[in-house]
């Protein structure tokens, strides 16, 4: 239907670098390179944090952060995307990683690198397959109940950090139950630190910008000075821990980093384990890329641009696998992070691999100024990020809207908090298709007649209209095919079976499109059973290319009745019929 | 919609018996007993040769055909279905529990007898949660497909007996492998009687009826006795195989089959087994329910009777607990005995209770004649069944009318030959939600414009059409809800990014019937990213229902465009609308 790339070739498609590419200047450098800055400052503390929520050393976070962005400037397709650790497939990666290894253990990060290979891999194959359009089957409000879940898990999740004791657990109940039981440890330092941290991070969103604005800066140069509030946070505790020894007082610091990049290597291989990986891989490719794609889609639309979801799930699946190569874990688009880069201007993926640079020379020369850096600072940035995303109006708005949005939400909402976000998230999707499998077995079939005067047919239900007790006319709102056709056969048989007057079963099919093989065999079967019931099946207003398809087949030969042009036609004809016996 | 049982109360509509069992009198006694013995001779033969199928004893066969016939008189609502052991579902048990036990063990008959009552629950659940839409799934071409292969299967492992040798497997490579390296151990007088039998029963079949025709019997009787052929062939066969002692020649016999009635035992409870089952009872329930509705319904409409499918997946689930609890295995309505009931005159389910006795009659005073029942009978008569079953045509007639269709069929049939039943099914069903669910992703969305000299506006590619370049109109064929949402606006947006001569989007809506919730918001952010790029988003002919729901949300407050009430009114105002401005 669109061809996306018909100016350049098939290479070109898969490499959209090499289109924007050709056209690459100064400007775009420039602009380009003050997003890169930006986004590296925000980026820092955000790859610490994230690795640590999915339970794994600091540098993880940095790794996942400098070869992933190259890739995706090679390979994707937004303009606007910074990808990097998410949190919520952070959280995703714990719960995944969480059930086969101890947290803090080479195992758990080893199976962290592996998943994201996989995820890398499943979406690679999807890209290939072009089957981004499996993504369609989250719908919007699952989505949305599941980010919010996801949310609120994870900020309960920081509170141990916040508090300074140990607590584990990959649900609600679980997190707190554990959180209770461990609450005479708190460490009154680390609450200060943390409670302070959320404080100011909160102060920043909402009231730094004015202030800013006040003393004489631009709105824009303020937003983006906001936008540091993390980074400040950071080297103020950083500073406090190291100046005061906070450490000696029992307060959890990220420790050494090792310095240096990454080391590459290709990800052990155990069958058992990437088998047993394989399923989160799928969810993990999925839901990054539903995330992905919807901020990437918003960002380009504001410019006029396009982006290719087949080609962004090759993206997102080269930036897992070189995650996954660099020591790295699974990465996806962040919603914040992009926003940001698109806002500080910049123009072309190649502000991602600029930020690569940044967080490169970070992992080469300021890894040791990050040992004294609190765990609880860390936990504040979290949690002051998430606590954006949850937004429960989500279930309101669609208890008012319709019940089977509702329930597929407050099930993924439920499940992902008391049992966990695999589970919360396929049941979400499983219910949802469900619901929506049901209902399309179910059409809508309206018993139809003559409004008086006219030669329209309306519901016999909501209109005054003219009917013949021997002709049964039913108006059929759905394409026939395998999920409904077994309903259509018995919808009429049970309509007939039981009348003996009627002689005549009229099929109006103005809102039928296609007709697929099964529902095909429907149709003869209704036409044999009405014929052992000496009723006569017609049909009214078949469409062309459904009339063309029926003419390769025996059904019109052995139809027991007759295909009129119009509706009108047939209950003119059928009633005259009976007239004249 | 339809009220079944109106006349009746909610227990009466549980035990349609109440209903049927009020005006029984003694001419349908007369009937139903008649059929009863048919029905019965021709079920004893069957019994065992598909317990034989299954891997399992004889006796378990026709315990398999007494209590179940009765369960299902008292639940189920088809007035000629005959219930009881059946070809596939033989087979299914047979894949089923072959993975987890060896055949002939007392183990192996133990898992045969949970499997029953796992299906029973499975279907008696299915049928109080209404969930029998679920059977709409398996489209007519798949099931048509696994009948098809699972015939050839059965016929094939069949062989084994008629040659006399021992084989295994649970797909065609496997069988045939295993045929082949026993081929030097052929008992010639096994082969003898099992090619004797098959040549027999196939002359039966079709040179029989036109025979005893033509020396004066009455149609209907000559068929019904062309019935008992495969009765004839054990009675023979079992003469010959004890008059000549065939059983010291290497002639397999059924030996010694228990005397007298099952014994009623809960099958045990063993979590790890009943969970490993699950699955397996899952699939044999839903195929089951399928072949015996489908049957059901063919029958009943003759009459101008109704079933009620719903309460079929409950009677068919008691049938099943029935023949867990008195030894037996997995049941269902089989096709030819239903049609022999039917055609020799059954009028109410207690032609089944009849026959159930017929069949205990048999286990208590029969069983000891069987003893020289050679296997290769048994197998012959299967042989004979099964091959009626086989029909690749449905290849060539899927291939001819959608491709669609062609490629589950030819994935089921290749896949059950191949790898078994179990995977050959799911991957059908698996496939042909997989292509429905892609095909509703993608939906028809037609660009069109004015029909000079009407109102009518048509697709721009198929028609001579006015447009105006600032104006596109898109008329989409199709319900909007969650799996297409995301289609729209990435058609929508790369159809307008690139055109910067665009100003106002229409989106007819003529086939829309519903939005759903993730359709409402992708609407919405079509409307925000054509506001970004400064085009208006208006509707046109939206149906009444679908308006009231808008009504009830803010998108209306936000279109930036207007809701017209016809397209022709659209682009009349929009087009002037330009030429003012």
């Amino acid at each position: 239907m669109n061809e996306p790339n018909a100016r350049f070739g098939p290479l070109a498609a898969f490499l959209p670098v090499l289109q924007w590419g050709r056209q690459y200047d100064r400007d775009m450098l420039a602009n380009d390179g003050l997003a890169a800055v930006i986004v590296t400052i925000m980026l820092i503390p955000q790859s610490l944090a994230y690795a640590l929520l999915a339970g794994l050393p600091a540098e993880m976070g940095l790794y996942a952060s400098i070869l992933p962005l190259v890739a995706y400037a090679l390979f994707g397709t937004s303009r606007a995307l910074a990808v990097g650790p998410v949190a919520v497939v952070s959280l995703m990666t714990a719960a995944a990683v969480g059930n086969l290894a101890l947290q803090g253990s080479a195992e758990y990060a080893a199976a962290a690198i592996i998943l994201a290979m996989l995820s890398g891999l499943v979406l690679v194959a999807m890209g290939l397959f072009r089957l981004g359009f499996l993504a369609n089957f989250l719908s919007h409000p699952v989505i949305a109940g599941f980010i919010t879940a996801s949310g609120i898990l994870i900020a309960v999740s920081q509170l141990r950090h916040i508090l300074g004791i140990e607590a584990h657990g990959h649900n609600l109940p679980e997190i707190l139950g554990s959180l209770a039981s461990h609450l005479d440890q708190i460490n009154i330092v680390t609450l200060l630190i943390g409670t302070g941290s959320v404080a100011f991070l909160f102060w920043v969103r909402k009231g730094l910008q004015p202030v800013l604005e006040r003393i004489g800066l631009g709105k824009r140069t303020a937003g983006m000075l906001a936008k540091a509030g993390p980074v400040a946070a950071v080297a103020v505790t950083t500073a406090l821990a190291w100046g005061l020894g906070l450490d000696q007082a029992g307060v959890a610091t990220v420790g050494e980093i090792p310095q240096g990049l990454p080391k590459l290597a290709l990800p052990a291989f155990d069958r058992d384990l990437w088998v047993s990986l394989m399923g989160s891989a799928v969810l993990i490719s999925v839901i990054g890329f539903v995330e992905s794609v919807s901020v990437a889609q918003t960002l380009a639309a504001k410019r006029r641009q396009r982006i290719h979801p087949d080609q962004e799930l090759i993206g997102l699946g080269a930036a897992n696998i070189a995650a996954s190569v660099s020591g790295g874990y699974p990465v996806t688009g962040g919603f914040a992070r992009s926003v940001v880069n698109f806002d500080a201007g910049a123009e072309t993926p190649a502000a991602g691999a600029l930020a690569a640079i940044g967080i490169a020379l970070a992992a080469l020369f300021l890894t040791p100024l990050l040992f004294y850096l609190p765990k609880a600072t860390l936990s504040a940035t979290i949690i002051v990020a998430v606590l954006s995303l949850v937004d429960l109006s989500v279930l309101k708005h669609s208890w008012g809207y319709s019940r089977a949005d509702f329930t597929a939400v407050a099930a993924t909402i439920l499940l992902t908090l008391l049992v966990g976000v695999e589970i919360g998230v396929m049941a979400g999707v499983g219910l949802s298709v469900l619901l929506y499998l049901y209902r399309s077995s179910r059409p809508h079939v309206a018993e139809v007649g003559q409004v008086p005067g006219t030669e329209h047919f309306r519901n016999t239900l909501r209109h005054k209209v003219i009917t013949e007790p021997q002709i049964v006319t039913l108006r059929i709102d759905e394409n026939l095919f395998f999920a409904n056709a077994r309903f259509l056969e018995d919808f009429i048989l049970n309509r007939i079976a039981p009348d003996r007057g009627v002689a005549h079963v009229v099929l109006q099919c103005t809102s039928i499109s296609t007709i697929d093989l099964s529902a095909l065999e429907s149709l003869e079967s209704i036409n044999d059973r009405l014929r052992d019931m000496d009723v006569a099946l017609h049909l009214s207003e078949v469409k062309g290319p459904v009339m063309d398809r029926l003419k390769g087949t025996h059904f019109l030969d052995d139809l027991t009745g007759r295909v009129f042009l119009s509706q009108f036609d047939a209950f003119k004809a059928l009633r005259n019929g009976r007239e004249a016996a």
